[in-house]
């Protein structure tokens, strides 16, 4: 835009969203400026915050009129940089946060909310109904609801619930030339076309712009137990996983793969944190069972069955089982402490990758002396869902890398390895951290050429201006988007 | 297409998919050519059937090269006339049925599956394994993979597991300019961008064809009970439906409810068959629980369970619990003859409906006397799927209607009536038989304008000669599809 066309924009948008909903004040843009895990920065021509549905069809509106690019934005937890516009100051950034009621039916057991709901919120409403909405995860103190299902989230109840997208019942969502999709509805049997609910779920923002959704709560948990294991290798934690499921299948809620490595990285990072097991065995699992009121008692016997199966068989080397939360948030605690722990010995390349659940375990076996023989100095390590064939693959500098060189040089060839071999392997790239900007080029690198041509001619048809969130997870291809679009930086 | 044309399509036709997979033959054609319901009758150039998915992309690409439309047919047995080409003789057949290899994987418990595999032989193999695929429905004989997930199936099982969308791992579908799209990987975690496989599951061959795959199987049933009870209203169905839910829900795969005229119905229809209940009340439920092997002792004390809360609050006026398999099998039998026995009643108007379910008793009770008040002499009634807010529901001409006369005058305005009602109801036409060649007028008339917009751009970017399967589900709108589309039939 022409400055005088700029000027005329944020008049425009400062009347359609009051003093609230909009400023292009620096102070009040910049904690929005830049990913959460710094390694992202842009500009932008103003922030809006916007407070109703209405409103952001009239400021979208607005945007297709103009042509400016948006960046939708809820807690700014994107792990792709999937929120944070590009550095040309082009765009504007659309923050959902004010939009933020929640509404409760604990008889269809359905969550009402805005898009702006943060995920503890909604926890904490579900509980005082004596619900629970199974989707847990990190950032669950700053994570929206519009970003989660934006981004179709993981977390550590995936194994038993599913991810974001089997939680949605209805959504409404804002689409490029400012229409409201109104798909709230929720019917659980409903054959008119399309399903574009689906389509919108971990569309990154990319197709049209969550503004509510209707989601499905199940009943609160009554008995949690964790059991911690000691095994000798992966092919062993499968083989338990395998067991777990069989025995006590519909309890098990998660299935969570460290290394011994992690677990000391674990402990020298948390003073007061105790080894769970006396013996220092090669690799650990957490496993999480979880049951509804009522039926406590029968997921203790069954986990007890579990364990005893597993000790007959000698498949694992040891075990403890939680008696109490204290000990269950003692164990968790250890786990979530794992990135933190591996941060503060230095730099490291970090994939967020799956394969087919069944042969996790023979990947990583595969993939870590691969890695650490062909990057001389360098620890690989993987840790996580191994219940959902996702782990976490970080692979450690080598002691005397240079923070911040190694990640651009050797780094980047690290991780073009570790995704040709997932990719090698049936896998994906990004198994729950979705694409964003990190991961675009890869994407276009290693994605089925089929597939990148059906989301391009998608996003050609409902986003002709590529307004919605450009430069993430899907852009034109070279051809189509020519010199012109260039310089404005949004395919940059 | 000219005649000459014709013959060299034909010719090409032939020598890609040779002597098996291409004849022209009226004889060959014709079973393939009316629906099962016989209410659509169309003519084809020809019929191919493929062996292979590389055949129906090299077909494919052969159609789209001359400009011929493709009906894609599995089992021939949509209830919306979906799979039933036009009268212009323009369009090719394209049956998927050769393609029927099958490959259990019981370790990953999935099954791999061509397109034209039979939902019976799929349970049928599943069985053999120790595993069961929890689909079921009337037309299993003749259903195909391929057709039920382009049609997103319901059946009697939705209730506990889900329709198609939900047993979907993977699948494989050759695109209209013959490319194929292998989504087969099925990984539990994957956030590569649109979830094409829920793009095309539920779109009717009008965005796909769907070729082949990749369905998720659980454990065998161990025990199966059916309960039968008497009720008063639907209303007491509906808090029958709460009970069960909440005592035995994770036992409870089927609540079907139906209204007393239809078993009596089914009883001069069936000779042989019973009934249930020593009493006749206005209303019946069948409720079915099962168990996997090992918790067949659960499952009987929990339906006890339900059945003694039930009487004790005198939701319920009387119940009978199968014993044993073949009980059961003749509690279903009155189930699944309802449709027969109505049909043997004379002309009626069917609708498959679906609202939310918490509202389904109450929009029974508003509809019936509703649609009954407004056209005399008529007889309205609703079965089915109470649990998935999903009923059929019929209306009976009145005694003097003249069969054929009456469904074309009196009938489409009774269909126009409960759509509205359905639609004032946050409801939907369709709930499980798709839209087809049958509702696509009521479609476009009722659904949300913007909902159909993006449909139509989602067709026009993926399929814009609209080649694949024309005239069913998504039409190019009036203004788009201009005069030069109507000479070939294809919007006809």
């Amino acid at each position: 835009m022409a400055p005088d066309q700029v000027a005329e924009f944020c008049k425009l948008a400062s009347a359609a969203l009051g003093p609230k909903g909009w400023t292009v004040d620096a102070d009040m843009m910049d904690p929005w400026l830049t990913d959460w895990r710094g390694r992202y920065t842009g500009r932008a021509v103003g922030l809006a915050s916007p407070g109703s549905t209405e409103e952001v069809s009239a400021f979208v509106r607005l945007c297709a009129e103009f042509g400016v690019p948006i960046v939708p934005q809820g807690g700014n937890s994107s792990m792709s940089g999937g929120a944070t516009p590009d550095e040309s100051g082009t765009s504007v950034l659309l923050s959902l946060r004010r939009m933020n009621r929640i509404h409760l039916d604990s008889d269809a057991r359905l969550a009402i909310c805005d898009a702006g709901v943060v995920l503890q919120t909604l926890h904490e409403a579900a509980t005082r109904h004596g619900l629970r909405f199974p989707l847990m995860l990190g950032g669950k103190g700053s994570a929206t609801i519009g970003g989660l299902i934006a981004t179709n989230a993981g977390g550590t109840q995936v194994l038993q619930h599913g991810t974001m997208r089997a939680q949605v019942s209805g959504l409404e969502a804002v689409l490029a030339n400012g229409d409201v999709l109104d798909l709230m509805s929720g019917l659980k049997k409903d054959n008119r076309g399309f399903d574009l609910k689906q389509l919108l779920i971990g569309s990154e923002g990319t197709l049209g712009i969550v503004t509510a959704a209707s989601l499905k709560l199940i009943p609160d948990i009554g008995e949690r137990i964790v059991a911690w294991i000691g095994l000798d290798s992966p092919s062993a934690a499968r083989d338990a996983l395998a067991l777990a499921e069989r025995k006590a299948g519909r309890f098990l809620e998660g299935f969570e793969l460290l290394p011994e490595s992690s677990l000391t990285a674990v402990l020298d990072y948390l003073p007061d944190a105790r080894r769970p097991l006396e013996a220092a065995t090669p690799w650990h699992a957490l496993l999480e069972f979880a049951a509804p009121v009522g039926q406590e008692s029968e997921v203790r016997r069954a986990v007890e069955a579990v364990l005893e199966e597993a000790f007959d068989t000698e498949s694992i080397a040891d075990a403890a089982i939680t008696q109490n939360e204290r000990q269950v948030e003692a164990f968790w605690s250890l786990r979530d402490s794992i990135s933190p722990a591996e941060r503060a010995q230095g730099p490291a390349m970090q994939h967020d990758i799956s394969v087919p659940v069944a042969r996790m375990a023979e990947f990583i076996e595969h993939a870590v002396p691969l890695v650490e023989r062909r990057f001389t100095g360098t620890r690989a390590l993987a840790f996580g869902h191994l219940g959902d064939g996702n782990v976490h693959f970080h692979v450690q500098a080598p002691k005397d890398a240079i923070p911040g060189n190694w990640e651009e040089d050797e780094g980047k060839a690290i991780s073009a390895l570790v995704h040709d071999l997932v990719t090698q392997w049936d896998g994906s790239i990004s198994a729950e951290h979705g694409i964003g900007q990190m991961k675009i080029d890869e994407l276009e690198r290693l994605h089925q050429p089929v597939a990148l041509d059906v989301m391009r001619a998608v996003k050609q048809a409902l986003d002709p201006q590529s307004l919605l969130n450009p430069g993430k997870l899907v852009r034109p291809s070279a051809r189509e988007s020519g010199d012109d679009l260039a310089p404005d930086g949004s395919n940059a």
